[in-house]
């Protein structure tokens, strides 16, 4: 270990390089190839999915190259010295289309596009998969709990619990898809997201008493103390102890910023504290509440229960995108040297769209998201007359006329990032514009409404016309 | 972005860092404490889990320290001077006990011990918390898999469901719990893990037909060839055309490996696909699986279905996790300058155990694990004559005069990594033996029965005494 010094040539798949190996020796190598990323479902039974990853990929992507430690390690597991002379040269010159980052996008759209040769685009394949599967389920997840918690913010502070250096990616995710700051200091410094947090439960035990830990924090931190009142017990001794402190603190010209709840009743115990604090006259002091949280629980805490909560602290469940964990994007071929290529299945909804791609979204009259379509890159959009379900064709839709845009942009030109670097902060302001655009049935937990994505007829007839060849193979 | 030049002195949470300053102003700098990382559930609804994280948690300790660039940050978020000039010259240079990688272990049980100032002993949780949990959580899922996968083996092969950089301590401690081996080349070679993979349907379309692909790629790796057969259609295309290639192969003095099955049915395919290869007289032509696996479905497979599968390919479920995605492991306070201290709860299960502890474990005249005993550091451990359950005192055991094993070992000496470097390999064979030791009925995924880890009595008198003094506060 470890991978902070290395080059990331090797963070992919052995077959992506075993394929490689293959492809250089049968005569493959300048073949121009184009891939599509897309994933099959929601994460989260949702209605959507927030798109995300794209700069860290790209940035990444510049180190997709091969140390001399890297090519002597290939050399000792078999591969020949003349693809790796190949791979000591190596770097990605191919191009990439991409939808923006925070956008919305759903199953099955072609979201970003990679053409270049066989070998550079197969070989960066898992880093891509890798780090957009990620942070696109990181930053739904994010969303999703933003949908809920309205004007209660919420701070990301999963380190602990994230899956090693995937905190990192999920720290800028989670802001991306809401969070108003990151515990992880270091995502911090990296990505410019506000950092945030104040004392453990080992504060409170390295002083002699609650009161004492209290007021040497508030002393030590004055402009920035939020105590955490449950080490004992919450009503009884937590928040009198904070009030203390509170007022203590105000005769110094000091404010109280916040109060922490970490165990017990979060709806019950935030309105015995809101009450206890108001009596106080310190009704400007708020109430955080942490432990276990996500969308449902601060759907329920919010709603239905009125809990007195200002602001939430959230890990395990957002940076690892419990219960799910993984979104299930996919990279798969579509064209070679002008010729459209497909993955072939007996299951007609796993038949993947050959040819190079490009993705629209068709707005109705109010300019909200009506209708998404996949099309081939050579038809005019403006020609686009109607589109159908991609399974059942028979489903169509007329879209001639609306108002549309163009999803994907080239974000690497030949191997030059072209993409204009965002703040995680613009992402998310980009991605509340757009969500305020996806009508609300698509947004509800509980079956929400499918959001229609079709296809051209001139992509629908490539695609069958490829499915008629492949089943007369066999 | 991005993690790879970075010092990890940030990678830590916020509050850690305001804390550690809130110590130092409040001249508590010097203060000798000692903190215990435990975790409170097994993972999976299991009946054990499976120590992990170690050795990179000691190895990215060393790069624990500060950058220029580093505290320039610090000083832009508001800490102040004095303390960032203590922070310039940090390194963590306390003690660190631990069990070893592999071992076996339950829920509340002090598994690894930090003794030193409160600063770096605060510093470094979320780093411990972070590396420890995770490794932990994938070990325990792995060799979960590994128990019902019999002399059947499994690769891992998640980088691309793993989340972000999360995916090098996945891949490694995959194979600390059972894996054979790694798609993750970087993983590989960090840690010496054997790397395996061989073709995706790009590579089958990139070709006209999918015999000339099969063909193509025996081609160039006749030693290692493995055919993904379901592209078209397993049984009617697939096989055949393997059949056909393994049959040149041999007239060429080699020999096809394997083929693998990626969808459909995998117990019917399998058993079918067996068949047509012993028919072809390709008995040793073994047949891998894939496409979303886990302990549960292998198992059915294996025993309820006679599938005719020599090998798994597992990627998402075990790099992530899933479906639990995080361990719960906590690092608490247990010590202040020679005093016990608690995390006090008036729910007696979440009070924390305090002083420096080690951890025994006793073994039944079988030599197999009977009960681990958490005692006082003080305490000689052949005096322990009974133990007691944390919460119910009355529930006591007699362990007096059976062999035990000591758990905790030094594993860094004032700052100094004492742990003796083992392969992944080595923890692996080691873990194979720990997990020999347990008896079987903790071993079953459908209520395991619990293993019992008790207190001696002088732990317990420590903590009853200093429950009282606590209750008394207030």
């Amino acid at each position: 270990m470890n991978i902070l010094n290395e080059k990331l040539g090797l963070y992919t798949d052995f077959y992506e390089l075993a394929m490689a190996e293959g492809y250089y020796y049968c005569g493959k190598k300048d073949q121009q190839v184009s891939f599509n990323y897309f994933f099959r479902t929601n994460p989260f039974n949702g209605g959507f999915s927030v798109f995300a990853g794209l700069a860290d990929f790209l940035d990444l992507l510049t180190q997709f190259t091969y140390s001399t430690s890297d090519i002597q390690y290939l050399k000792e597991q078999g591969f020949k010295p003349e693809f790796l002379k190949y791979l000591k040269n190596f770097r990605f010159s191919g191009n990439i289309l991409s939808v923006k980052e925070g956008e919305i996008v759903f199953p099955n759209e072609p979201v970003l596009r990679v053409d270049g040769n066989i070998i550079e685009c197969q070989l960066i394949e898992s880093l891509l998969l890798n780090i957009i599967n990620f942070e696109s389920l990181i930053a739904t997840k994010a969303f999703r709990i933003k949908l809920v918690s309205g004007k209660q913010v919420f701070a990301e502070f999963g380190l602990r619990r994230a899956q090693g250096f995937g905190a990192i990616h999920a720290s800028r995710a989670a802001f991306i898809g809401g969070a108003s700051s990151t515990s992880n200091v270091l995502a911090g410094k990296l990505f410019g997201i506000p950092v945030s947090g104040t004392m453990a439960h080992s504060w409170i035990q390295s002083f002699d008493n609650e009161l004492e830990a209290f007021r040497s924090y508030s002393k030590v931190h004055p402009d920035n103390t939020t105590l955490l009142v449950d080490s004992y017990d919450t009503l009884k001794s937590g928040v009198p102890n904070a009030i203390i402190v509170a007022k203590e603190m105000e005769e110094n010209g000091h404010h109280l910023n916040a109060i922490r709840l970490d165990s017990g009743d979060l709806a019950y115990l935030s309105k015995k504290a809101r009450k206890m604090l108001d009596d106080a006259r310190l009704t400007t002091v708020k109430i955080i509440a942490s432990n276990q949280l996500n969308e449902h629980v601060i759907k329920t805490l919010l709603t239905d229960q009125f809990a007195a909560i200002d602001a939430f602290g959230i890990g395990t469940e957002m940076v690892t995108g419990k219960p799910d964990a993984a979104l299930d994007g996919v990279y798969k071929l579509t064209e070679i040297d002008g010729l459209p290529k497909m993955k072939f299945s007996e299951n007609i909804e796993k038949n993947t769209l050959p040819s190079k791609k490009l993705l629209y979204r068709f707005l109705d009259n109010n300019g909200r998201f009506y209708r998404d379509a996949i099309a081939l890159e050579t038809e005019n959009p403006e020609e686009i007359d109607v589109i159908s379900h991609p399974v059942y064709p028979e489903l169509i839709t007329r879209v001639k006329g609306l108002f549309f845009e163009k999803l994907l942009t080239e974000v690497v030109k030949e191997g030059e990032i072209l993409l204009k670097k965002h703040t995680p902060m613009e992402i998310y302001q980009f991605l509340k514009e757009r969500a305020e655009l996806l009508p609300d049935e698509h947004k509800r937990f509980i079956s929400p409404h499918i959001y229609k994505t079709g296809i051209t007829q001139k992509l629908m007839e490539t695609r069958n016309n490829l499915s008629k060849q492949i089943k007369n193979l066999f």
